[in-house]
């Protein structure tokens, strides 16, 4: 088979392609993505066919296909104005690496099928532990390789790190006693009986991430029983609340499973009061959880570190080295304290993770899986705790410095401060802000809801069409600000995480922003005309 | 930040090693990887650091290094003389087009970060499910794209295709009922409780993959509830057994939520008879879920697909494109029969995977992904189904070939016959096999296990030594074959997946074996002398 042996010409398109996207791999990206969106109906009409061709393709045709139906019509997730998502540019020294991870196509399953990557791989999750948790020189060299530890898993991202560490919380907390063999081999429903409660509960900041959701109905919890707390005016989790809430739980018999602590929302970035959630969970008795699949890192910031004060007293943290570490897609990891927690999780075969073996695979979610952690071990070894540190205050202040400049323009709202580098915003025309303000001091919420119903509408409209002009892009969600009396409203949200993102860059997409929507013909007028029919009475 | 724009110099030593990688991806393995084992303590010593390094390093240092430590000390995964294993050697283009795909650093959860690459990946699950289901042109037509159906889900591998395939059989059978919400908001006892059932039980033979048993954990069912029906002479689950023991558990009102088909066991390569498992699951009403990570690219060959006949049955089929597809690691796929099964298991969040969106992250376990599937597309467009029913053919052919060479050699036992491409054998001397026979005549169970256990160390031994030489690899399993009723036994395992792998290299394996085993002077002196035990009293 000369696919498995012999590469095409040098001269050949795929060939050509590699080196174009080695030699400038965002001048690639810039020159081969499309700069103004097509539609995904008619993106879709390239990828119709339901029947695998029978016939081969040259490789170089194939190539050239996908770089006009594929390529071209991919997002262009490092480029610098993009700043509305969690993805950023790469270094370019992954490129390279990557193609070695996926040449060497190791199986960190299990020992045979990746020796060296297995000892590479203990030590990422190590030095992600020694982050975190700081332990001593021996408490590494005793633990950091021994087949019958785990200082963490290695895993696809974050939401399988989140299924992890609350599995291994279930299944502690429901484990062997006496003639119970425990839930791991009994089941939820024996488990309870066993232990005499009505119901699990995890209890969680609202702003907590989708995927506790969906861990909840995996793990047969099932998803009311992720009690969701509110927060304050900060979009920190109300632990005063969370308190309460555990003692009704308890009242209903009804055992709290674990506490999970937000380190860096989705939406909002912010950090959730972790040592009194820590407290609480002790007061309780459960397990503690901190979700900092996005602000982990800051971690490696010794100036802003202490954001994260109190992630130390987590049982165990998520940590996605594919968002602020630099990684590529594909890289989470789920770090416990106790090098001893996987236990409650661990499974055996006889082909492959045999007892006492160093196979990675028995102590994971996933079975089969790529050689990522290298990657990450690269980017640890290559940019150093000098160059996160650069990198990482970078975008803290980058976001400062935004939300400085949206406050300063009359008619934009910053609605969430940066705590780490996501901020949120939206567009409010200075005589709408006026009239909105006099409704807020009124306390009139019927008409901040007309108010606030049209600029959802408008913001809406300035985020879609901004994407589609492909220039920039930033997200949107809803939160619910304390100011609005918690009404849900629609708010731009970027991600500043993108090193080679400039204040000019920013400056821009405000300006872009502003002359959407003083095109907008659906929502502006009402908005304007409401505006003044508030005013107008004061005035007489 | 100069790595995120600036390469390296063409001539530094990560660009020279990138280089040798795409014009011989095998000469570079075969170079850089050290024949020799070292040992994994030895190796560990050079992952011994527990701190991130404060300073950055030069990328060419790092690669330099890397070459040494990681790179010599990896598996040789893609030799062709490594054939204990289920990761075979890779097209070549599959390295510049990976590189694209890191490049690209799509992200699959959303269309905001992976656009064209979502209708892609919507295209492969539909041409994985036509090569399974084959259904009509309007079909796919008017579902592959669909926002409000899943023809599968793509996953990094075979366990988290089969734990989703699982959830939506729990969650398929436990569905919202009247005033009960459904076992996804209430969770499993409710559930339970709800429909009057004592307990669940998926069925399966003994040798389901070993995911099963994680994802019953995961799940909330409990591993005892994983019913391993034993296996016929050749390896296939006993369906009449497995009607038995569909009738007890009914009796002790113990609801069965699946039948798991296994089409390709990963000991022996079997292919359990789907037929009668649909027939049954249809009789008892249950999900009939078929795990053919490794068996399913059979379907690809016109000559052997109907060795997978019933498999167009399955409720779902777990296919991983990683194995006999030669996609590199991390890529499995889940596919449905029922476009609306992944109902069961839909999420949504504000900020993305709104409702009535195409965001593929609603209806998976993962979270963030990369764009693997792109790389399953590359192998499907490039290869064809002309080219896979070669490679396939090729595999099965090959297999048969050596099952021949090893029956042919009169110091070996053939132990399972290849219906795909693995089989298993072991070397037994020709004193030892006469005296086995005898004792098997005899019906002396005793003695065989005597014989048995003294060829467990034996086998173990060659296994062990070969691999250490590094010359060639098999890998070792125990089953418990009919002939020596039932005892439990070490096997060697060889999966003949590799296109490059010639018979001049099986020849070599075995002979290297023998040599191995006959220098032996732990197992094989008392091996023969039970041997002449035996043989001597019946010569008297």
């Amino acid at each position: 088979m000369r696919i498995f042996t012999v590469p095409e010409a040098p001269e050949s398109a795929l060939s050509i392609i590699e080196q174009r996207l080695s030699e400038n791999l965002t001048g690639f990206l810039g020159e081969s993505i499309v700069a103004v969106e097509k539609p995904l109906s008619s993106i879709e009409q390239d990828f119709l066919t339901h029947e695998i061709p029978q016939l081969p393709s040259f490789v170089s045709d194939y190539a050239d296909e996908m770089m006009q139906k594929l390529v071209a019509h991919s997002v262009h997730t490092a480029s610098p104005s993009f700043i509305g998502h969690m993805t950023s540019a790469l270094p370019y020294f992954v490129l390279p690496l990557s193609k070695m991870m996926v040449g060497l196509n190791q199986n960190l399953v299990k020992i045979e099928t990746s020796k060296a990557f297995t000892p590479l791989e203990r030590q990422v999750i190590g030095m992600m532990h020694h982050l975190i948790y700081g332990q001593s020189a021996s408490f590494y060299e005793q633990l950091m390789h021994s087949a019958n530890h785990a200082l963490g898993a290695f895993c696809s991202g974050g939401t399988v790190a989140n299924i992890s560490a609350l599995w291994i919380a279930r299944n502690k907390l429901l484990q062997p006693d006496g003639e119970f063999t425990g839930i791991e081999k009994q089941g939820l429903h024996r488990a309870l009986r066993h232990y005499g409660y009505d119901d699990l509960a995890i209890l969680v900041s609202e702003r907590g991430h989708y995927s506790l959701g969906k861990t909840a109905d995996l793990l047969g919890i099932g998803r009311d029983q992720i009690i969701q707390v509110p927060t304050d005016a900060d979009n920190k989790v109300d632990v005063t609340l969370m308190r309460q809430y555990a003692q009704k739980l308890a009242a209903k018999n009804i055992k709290v499973m674990a506490i999970v602590g937000v380190a860096g929302t989705t939406e909002t970035g912010s950090i959730d009061p972790l040592p009194e959630l820590a407290a609480l969970a002790q007061e309780i008795d459960c397990h503690f959880h901190v979700d900092a699949a996005w602000g982990g890192a800051t971690l490696l910031s010794s100036k802003y570190r202490a954001l994260l004060k109190g992630i130390e007293l987590a049982d165990s943290v998520t940590i996605d080295a594919h968002k602020q570490m630099y990684v590529p897609m594909g890289a989470g990891m789920v770090i416990f304290k106790d090098p001893s927690s996987a236990s409650a999780i661990e499974h055996h075969a006889e082909y492959i993770l045999r007892r006492g073996s160093k196979d990675l695979g028995s102590q994971t979610l996933e079975g089969s899986r790529p050689g990522m952690a290298m990657l990450v071990h690269a980017c640890m070894k290559i940019i150093g705790r000098d160059g996160y540190e650069i990198l990482i205050n970078n975008s803290i202040e980058k976001a400062r410095y935004f939300a400085d400049h949206i406050k300063q323009q009359p008619d934009f709202e910053l609605v969430t401060n940066p705590e780490l580098c996501l901020l949120t915003y939206r567009y409010v025309p200075i005589a709408v802000r006026n009239a909105m303000d006099i409704a807020r001091e009124r306390g009139d919420t019927e008409l901040l809801a007309r108010f606030n119903t049209l600029l959802d509408g408008l913001t809406k409209f300035i985020q879609k069409r901004q994407r589609e002009n492909g220039k920039s892009f930033v997200s949107r969600t809803r939160i619910t600000p304390e100011r609005d009396f918690k009404q849900r409203i629609v708010v731009l949200r970027v991600v500043l995480a993108n090193p080679l993102t400039t204040r000019e860059i920013l400056h821009d997409i405000i300006a872009e922003q502003r002359q959407l929507a003083e095109q907008n013909i659906r929502y502006l007028p009402p908005l304007l005309e409401l505006a003044s029919s508030v005013a107008t009475p004061q005035a007489c």
